[in-house]
């Protein structure tokens, strides 16, 4: 046996320095296990762009020794780059009874579904491959049916959390199993692997069931129509609203693609329990009195195109708000979000409505489904690793996480703070971390649903900061004579009240640049063009606009 | 005496639905006065943009009427505008002795001292604008000499607050003049304009004597060097890092443009005490045991130029962090900026600073210099106005404060709730708002230092998000016949592997589009090629790129 075989390999490609696209890999080896397959969204900065994935060259050099993806919960940051996963290697994918609903979704938008192997698993399933044997635990999060795995390596065995909190009073029956978890710490764990979204707060998490409480009071308090909107995928929170409707004689209608999908396979599959009486089309809400009424939509977040943001500029063709109207937001906004919320709450206040929305803590609207400290430290109680590597998290809650780790009992020296693609090599019970596979980013455009590549965004970016500068100059074939004066067109770039001395200017350093060109060396021409045109531009306006040569040869 | 001469107007052209750019506006016949000229930063989401500054196209109108700009403090989003609109309109400016000197800074920096008129004033003063008397009252904010204005007008008095908290231990003697403020209160009082931006906020701004403590015991408990970013114009927090630097025998070291230049003004001026031995160059640091010296710098929001975060990536020449440096946020991060702040943490932490930053509430290492709900309302008692403006602040937080005005006794209906350019007119002691004068966004470019117009920041946008695609084809001047097979060049566009194809097939498009043109009809033949490889793009790719048809007629 090689050494090679008998080392086992963690690491992640997605998920380290960042919230979002979740990736990580289990080796041994022949065998390669993925957990999770996330997407992150680009925001503002990124241009153009829609959803980035991780870069997964390693997983394509190695795909013969891949035996599957599990999956431990249906939050996009855990599944949305499925899609894109599957069109490059096509394996088979183990989740939840609730999350494969969510990965179907996805996978019937990307016509993937009837060429993909789901495999239905739950917190009893027992996987086998080949060196490494797979057993699940039940956690709470803010999604139901999530897992954390135990992976049985000839190593030893790793846990990985997956997303979690310890909720005692969760609003549906799926507990933490905290006896599972003291059993699998008993038998003794080699590594744990935890998420650290939360590791800044002090304390434990609030309960789900917190939540719910206000929810019912503003719902007796309010007179108008509600309009209430939470993340879709946060099915308990939905069944305390739904429990809200029916203690306070409401109908609801669903606003949103999202809400619309997911809370129909929450209710296929038996996660969420609406009476049908309750649930009317929005586009019948207008014959309703307003006080029978709750709209449960999309858009929490702020984001633009999503039912709220419509609602609040009146521009929903069935839903309207009106004077006495309550809108509740039932989500904290994510860090980065503020303003695109804040924007909504304005506009929701110039319809007249009553809003309730801002901090979790004066609302008590929101609760994290991310153990805070308190929690980190149970699991890390409950497991006694003998290394610790925190996952899903941002230099700074790493760093917290592993003071949390040393201040329960694991050694120092023994947590690996990894960066993506980072490789933790455990043998003979010793870990160590010397080597790298590729890792980073993909960008992926939705519109096109095609991969974009760095330098068209490099690109993007410089045209949108600095503009751009077309000179277009005619030349004969045979000695480079110029056959018409250069032409300058500008965009993005000064529009100033002096821009056409500018631009006059220009074509005269264009003329100087080319008069010694005595043949047609385009490919020159196009340099000194550049560079000469760039310094020029740059001496005059400080601006550093693209410059695009364009030398037609006749 | 025509019904014109004796109304009084009162508008916003900046403040208004944002926080930044304030300038306000009293108009009484052929009097105006200008209250602040300030500006906005414009963030990530405008396209190399630096600067927002209010237009002032109204007062450039009436540049006749202006008697002057009175300016209630020193921040950038009331004095940040001022270089500009000096370019547009010589006017004099009023100000307290230490927003002066940071009006200087600014007119020095673009050559603009030598031809300004800068009064100094205090609360003391009295100017006379013709038709309207102007005096002052004495407020606590986040930097010195702050000023509430009274402007006594033949339609009665009207109250700006400018800027406020209440704070009864300020650190230096600058206490808010309750006494005053009650006075002008008894004497009666038409219209009161007040600051929102913590409308918000239940209860009463904690007292910037808070924070001293805190840092205090941040420097007794730290080992290593201390290096701690603040606002620089925060001078009060600026003497209590002084203060604990002299109890725990550090040397203070600057670092950062603004904090040379703001604390250079304050010394000179007697704002601040600092005394000569505890002032070191930051080229010398290096020679000072670290235990032994305290870094005091700019970049608390993050700012990717500034010095703490060239700091946290070590690419300062003469300081550099080392683990057991203590590195302190003494700044809460101003809402949008989270994101920048979160990446210098990780990238100190990941230097092995002990790094305090997060929410005021954990460090108590800020305090706002806005006034909380309880300062607002005391505010409304103590002036009594019989008409309400409130401004500062974004459209939530002007409608929570004209529900606090009502709490207080404003009667309904007497609460403005104005957008910039809105005109609230006074005649015979009532309001009304019916009309408005032009107010927007004017962008500058700090690079070219220069006016940036609305089309080039949308044909930046498009750039950005969906690249371009200039498409050349030479033409005969005579007949429209080609001369060259057209070609076409993208930036910022697909890349994709069939990218070669497409470029290829645009071609045959344009070819097939220009060839019914039987004579030179260059404009004709651009639109037509816009439209046809617009449209083939979109049909191929769901982009819209800016397509740039260069048409040469030789």
């Amino acid at each position: 046996m090689s050494e090679k075989q008998n080392t086992l390999s963690i690491f992640a490609l997605g998920g380290i320095n960042e919230i979002g696209k979740n990736m990580y890999v289990l080796e041994y080896g022949d065998d390669l296990i993925i957990i999770d397959c996330g997407a992150k969204f680009a925001g503002e900065a990124l241009l153009g762009i829609d959803l980035i994935i991780p870069d997964v060259t390693y997983l394509q050099q190695n795909h013969h020794k891949i035996r599957g993806l599990v999956v431990t919960h249906g939050h996009e940051d855990h599944i949305g780059g499925i899609p894109y996963l599957l069109k490059k290697l096509n394996i088979p994918i183990y989740a939840t009874r609730f999350t494969l609903g969510l990965i179907e979704l996805k996978l019937r938008e990307h016509k993937l579904l009837r060429e993909s192997t789901l495999v239905e698993i739950n917190e009893t399933s027992n996987l086998d491959f080949g060196n490494i044997k797979v057993s699940f635990f039940r956690t709470s999060h803010s999604i139901p049916d999530c897992l954390g795995i135990v992976f049985d390596t000839p190593e030893g065995k790793v846990v990985h959390t997956g997303d979690f909190k310890f909720d005692l009073t969760p609003v549906n029956d799926q507990y933490s199993d905290i006896h599972k978890m003291a059993k699998i710490g008993e038998e003794g764990i080699l590594a744990l692997i935890s998420e650290s979204t939360n590791a800044e707060r002090p304390g434990l998490t609030p309960s789900e069931s917190e939540v719910g409480r206000h929810i019912e009071e503003a719902f007796f308090g309010a007179t108008g129509k509600i309009i209430i909107s939470t993340f879709a995928s946060n099915v308990n929170r939905v069944q305390q609203i739904v429990e809200a409707c029916k203690k306070t004689n409401r109908k609801l209608a669903l606003l949103g693609r999202s809400m619309v999908n997911v809370i129909g396979v929450a209710r296929a599959r038996g996660y969420l329990d609406v009476p049908d009486w309750m649930l009317v089309d929005a586009r019948d809400v207008r014959h309703l009195p307003p006080e029978r009424l709750t709209i449960l939509c999309t858009g929490s977040q702020g984001e633009p195109l999503a039912a709220l943001s419509r609602l609040s500029t009146n521009s929903n063709r069935d839903v309207k708000v009106y004077p006495g109207d309550t809108v509740i937001f039932a989500a904290s906004p994510i860090p980065g979000n503020e303003k695109d919320v804040s924007k909504i709450v304005d506009n929701l206040f110039q319809l007249g409505a009553n809003v309730i929305y801002g901090s979790a803590k004066i609302t008590g609207m929101h609760v994290s489904g991310h153990g805070y400290q308190e929690d980190l430290k149970l699991m890390l109680t409950l497991m006694k690793p003998k290394y610790f590597i925190p996952i899903h998290g941002e230099y700074r809650m790493l760093h917290i996480h592993q003071k949390l780790a040393e201040a329960v009992g694991v050694e120092e020296g023994h947590t690996f703070i990894i960066k993506n693609g980072d490789v933790v090599d455990f043998q003979h019970g010793e870990a160590r971390q010397t080597r790298s596979v590729p890792a980073g980013d993909t960008y992926v455009d939705n519109a096109g649903d095609d991969e974009v590549f760095d330098i068209v965004l490099r690109d993007r970016k410089q045209l949108s900061e600095e503009g751009m500068l077309v000179i277009v100059v005619s030349i004969s074939k045979d000695n480079g004579d110029r056959i018409s004066d250069p032409d300058s067109i500008s965009r993005g770039f000064v529009y100033a009240k002096n821009s056409e001395e500018l631009l006059s200017n220009i074509n005269e350093v264009v003329k100087r640049t080319i008069d010694p060109f005595n043949d047609a060396n385009v490919q020159g021409m196009r340099r000194a063009i550049k560079k000469e045109v760039g310094n020029f531009v740059f001496e005059q306006t400080n601006k550093k606009p693209m410059i695009l040569p364009i030398i037609i040869a006749i």
